[in-house]
């Protein structure tokens, strides 16, 4: 349901979901208030008057009896349940605002929108479990358990196709099936045309069935469990890479995978940091351990090689080649995770060295691969993959961005979890920002989108200038010169759950200029190569582990995507994760992968000379072609 | 090429192949010669003289140059290469012999016999190498190494079908195609109809592909080494079944099983087993002990589930319901074994728990599947399992005989093995023995078929009694009192290959008689139970791991099988051996082998009280009812 806010004295309006937060909405309308403590209630200087409409708040002893008598409420702590008319009185305005073009709020594709989106596809999970009511054996009807439970199996359930079996799952069923009382629930891994039992369990479980969907990304690992029966998702959570320790992006874990035991090291690195996930998850849904079946995992193809403990040494080397880019479906714990022996993994098909499974299961999961929309998918990480095209055609590419857009490499970068700075607005006469982070509590650092957000806003707002630099003879405190050269200081220490300064250093935006400047000179190549202009591509989608409050504005603001019609781009979010989510529901989506990944051509960048040209020319702010953004250069001489 | 051997003064005929031992063709001519040293030389008694034609021998010093030029030869030493006549001097001839009817010469089938039997089988592996040699990739030919792969064996070798490959493989696979300078040799998996590709050679070792065939027996563990290439068995061997320490028969190995490590320590012992067979054969053939790709099994119920480490608990106890009947391929070293990784294997699917992969082997390799013939299809081990039937129906029943057709549970028993006693003739005035042992060497012990023959000679020439006596009161030195009991000596001290005497017990009497008594019960009840009479039965093929020399005449005589025309039956060897041979070369057959064991119906002896009853009358020689067998007690008489 959505509410009509309306903020005076600016009368500005926005549109938001009930429960959106008051804070966020006076974000999304451009009002600016002040608010430096993240959405946690501590600042308690986001105080404004609730005229009309009702919002459920959150205690608070920064305000009076008399005040909350009068209407005064924390933005912040506010909840918004009805249309609302809201004044935000002078003490709490921050000076001027900037004027933009807005988005239109549908930009953000919802994972339920994707799960609508993809409707027409056939939901059966690669791996199924069906209960089974056997009759006991006897002297006359002797067949073995194997039979009895196959004969079962077809009688209840239809299922004719030869079945094989696991050696290991025979050492212990007779065993279950005689404590069972001849009650159990066998589950089953269907992979083309061939069928095969994996695990057999005591009395009906067939209602506890669980996938995880995991994002192998070289920074961040994303993961999501599914409930195979109900087809919903039931947990999330991410982590840092733990391969990270051995090298920041996928050309270093690759010259660490050649040293002694490096690729053994690496292989348990990221086997450990899936394996705390999967217990993460696991709690999170109150679920068995053992309830989790199904692996589906999809990442770079290096990530990918180094997961499955396959060497990357022949992608470093030209030409460039993996040992594989399609996977066999395997034991989990065959690649080292702490899983029970019954766990099956099966890693997403990778179209190149440099252009992975993550990728495909973006393209496949948000449908470009079906749609006759010439789309422009973009997958912003640590890589950046770009990929052109419809269902007809499809072309790639992959530049490196480096880790900035998941807060690595950054003074106090972090990942899009809770305390994480996701949306900054700063106003342009006093510097003061205006923060919000994840789960509304005390700041702890600042995520990609955030970063974004604050670069946005330092440029537009002249705290730092079309190459990057701080303009440290700003009058004001927040802009000063730090132990490492120039920095703008987003939250005081005793406002931050650390007790620090949270500061954007010259060093962070100097990464996070080079890394937008990557993504744009792939996407420049990969229009010149395919000879598109930007105004013939129908559909921009933006992939990436941000938060959800990415705006495209910002990501335009920077440089990072050509100028372009809002309304024709949407976030994603995950794309990687999502299509590992519908891989673990439909093993049709997993063959359709397949397909996916033989059909894209592959655009090698590093034969190409035109890429290091353009990227020279994007490291700046929001390019050294300023012809190429009208819209932005307008914004900054309006403001 | 066939030869006609003639024996003076009895004008005794034979034929026989060239290249045959005289001493053998004596044997088989129903001449009967002093021979006590097996066939090695050493007593220096089977003078014979050549009268006319050519043969082979072997020096001696047991003949004088005088006597060498009047044409005496050992006939143990001699080899056929010429028509021939050949007098028996008085001093070499024992006395009064046995008249008996005599099985055609034919009654053997060979291993050679069955290929030609089976020539009409496609003979297309599970497992097979292609070579093949790829471009190098380069940046505008960049597909992954597995997709090269792929598309060589598509282009080369037209294999369409959707190609697996193993994890493991992956992991060496890139650098071996580069260090073979993109030459290798491929082996494929085809199971069904999947095909998994299960290892990367360097170069081209197409050639070098060999499958180990194994019979699992419960005493005997006999292994075949099959050259894929040539389809032609390049080495045998065999050896004790390890697991005898923890019991000798399957109900002891069962109740071993369910002792603390019990199952694991019997399925160690048996891939130790196998294990030092699979080197044995490897050194025999001259082969890398890693050329072998492939291995085939097939053993009972019991032995199967002990070799792939499933518990046989529930086929011990009512009602008698195995883990599983059909099996999976799986790679060899999961079972223990210690091979290459690469190594896989798979073992025939069985009927139930009594009649096994063994028997579906051999009845599929001796054609009983594919034949309108009414057969009686018998497998004489530790098990006797008998099945009657033909393409249209089958019926199969186990009995247990105990491992003394092995030669186990007998005093002086071997395996089939150079030095064991063979062929047995006794002398029925003098009851002096004429032996001949496997190889022609000393006599070290003595084999089923050589228990079998002496068994039969002993009760011929009155040396045991109709209940297994032995009749001490004769006037031989040969027949004694021993240590335990009557004994006969079959071999003195001073002629044998450990300087003991070979003595054949009342107590192993005892043991044959209740083993053949078990089989011939088996018999009656199958046939009683299909209301077939034994005169309706169209072919009897005995399968079991024999000499070569065991005759139809001595079964029968010691009332093992019913009298039957002796031109209907047939020795098929081990047909278990055979069988996983023949899967070995041929993925179709492995496919006919789980029609065979899911057409087999089994009939429950344990369930039968009339069993018992049967079995109790066969214990004598031949029967109780004595006009069962007119025939043997006409030559008993005739004596």
């Amino acid at each position: 349901m959505k509410h009509k806010v309306t903020f005076c004295p600016d009368d500005k309006q926005v549109e938001v979901e009930e429960g959106e937060n008051l804070l966020r909405a006076a974000m999304a309308a451009e009002v600016h208030i002040s608010a430096s403590c993240g959405g946690d209630g501590t600042c308690g200087k986001c105080r404004v008057i609730v005229e009309k409409g009702v919002v459920e708040q959150r205690p608070t002893s920064k305000l009076t009896t008399e005040e909350i008598e009068q209407g005064y409420v924390l933005a912040c702590l506010s909840t918004i349940k009805s249309d609302l008319e809201v004044r935000v009185p002078p003490e709490s305005r921050l000076g001027k605002f900037i004027e933009r073009e807005k988005a239109p709020a549908s930009h953000i594709l919802s994972a339920k929108g994707w799960e609508e989106h993809l409707s027409s596809w056939q939901r059966r999970p690669p791996i199924q479990k069906y209960y089974i009511e056997m009759p006991a054996p006897n002297l006359s009807d002797n067949v073995d358990d194997l039979k009895r439970i196959k004969r079962e199996l077809g009688k209840e359930h239809g299922l004719e196709a030869e079945v094989d079996v696991d050696l290991s799952v025979l050492k212990y069923m007779a065993r279950v099936i005689r404590e069972a009382d001849w009650r159990v629930t066998v589950t089953l891994l269907e992979n083309n045309s061939s069928v095969k039992i994996i695990k057999v369990e005591s009395g009906d479980t067939a209602k506890e069935n669980y996938a995880a969907a995991i994002d192998i990304g070289t920074t961040t690992i994303g993961a999501r469990l599914i409930d195979l029966k109900e087809r919903t998702a039931v947990a999330q959570a991410s982590n840092y890479n733990a391969q990270a320790s051995c090298g920041e992006d996928v050309i270093s874990r690759m010259i660490f995978s050649t040293k002694r035991d490096g690729l053994i090291k690496l292989q348990s690195l990221v086997a450990s940091t899936i394996s705390e996930l999967l217990m993460k998850l696991a709690d999170k849904a109150g679920i068995k351990f053992s309830d989790t079946s199904c692996l589906v995992l999809a990442g770079n193809t290096i990530m990918t090689h180094l997961f499955l403990g396959l060497s990357p040494k022949y992608i470093r080397e030209a030409p460039y080649i993996p040992t594989a880019s399609d996977f066999p479906w395997i034991k989990a714990k065959d690649c080292g995770l702490d899983v029970f022996g019954e766990t099956y993994a099966c890693c997403f098909p990778c179209v190149a060295s440099y252009v992975g499974g993550d990728i495909v299961a973006g393209v496949l999961a948000s449908g470009v691969s079906r749609s006759k929309k010439l789309t422009l998918y973009i997958d912003i990480g640590t890589n950046g993959e770009i990929v052109l095209g419809n269902t007809d055609w499809m072309v790639a590419c992959s530049c490196s961005a480096g880790p900035a857009f998941e807060g690595g490499g950054v003074k106090h970068g972090m990942r899009a979890a809770k305390g994480a700075i996701e949306q900054v607005r700063i106003d342009c006469g006093t510097c003061e920002p205006m923060i919000l982070t994840i789960g509304q509590t005390k700041p702890a650092g600042i995520c990609g989108s955030g970063l974004i957000d604050a670069l946005a806003e330092m440029f537009l707002s002249r705290i730092v200038d079309q190459r990057g630099k701080i303009n440290v003879e700003l009058n004001s405190p927040r802009v000063r010169e730090g132990k490492h050269g120039p920095e703008y200081v987003l939250a005081w220490a005793d406002e931050t759950a650390n007790g620090e300064d949270i500061v954007v250093t010259e060093v962070d935006i100097d990464n996070l200029i080079r890394a937008k400047a990557a993504i744009f000179a792939g996407i420049s190549i990969l229009l010149e190569s395919t000879s598109v202009d930007i105004s013939d591509v129908e559909e921009i989608l933006i992939a990436g582990a941000f938060g959800n409050y990415l705006e495209i504005e910002r990501v335009q603001t920077i440089g990072l995507l050509p100028e372009y019609p809002f309304e024709k781009v949407k976030f994603v979010g995950n794309g990687s994760l999502i299509g590992a989510s519908l891989g673990s529901l439909s093993k049709e989506m997993l063959l359709e992968a397949k397909e996916v990944a033989s059909k894209m051509a592959y655009l090698e960048l590093s034969a190409d000379n035109k890429f290091m040209d353009k990227y020279i020319s994007a490291l700046f702010l929001p390019h050294t072609n300023v012809e190429l953004f009208p819209m932005v250069m307008k914004e900054l001489k309006n403001r």
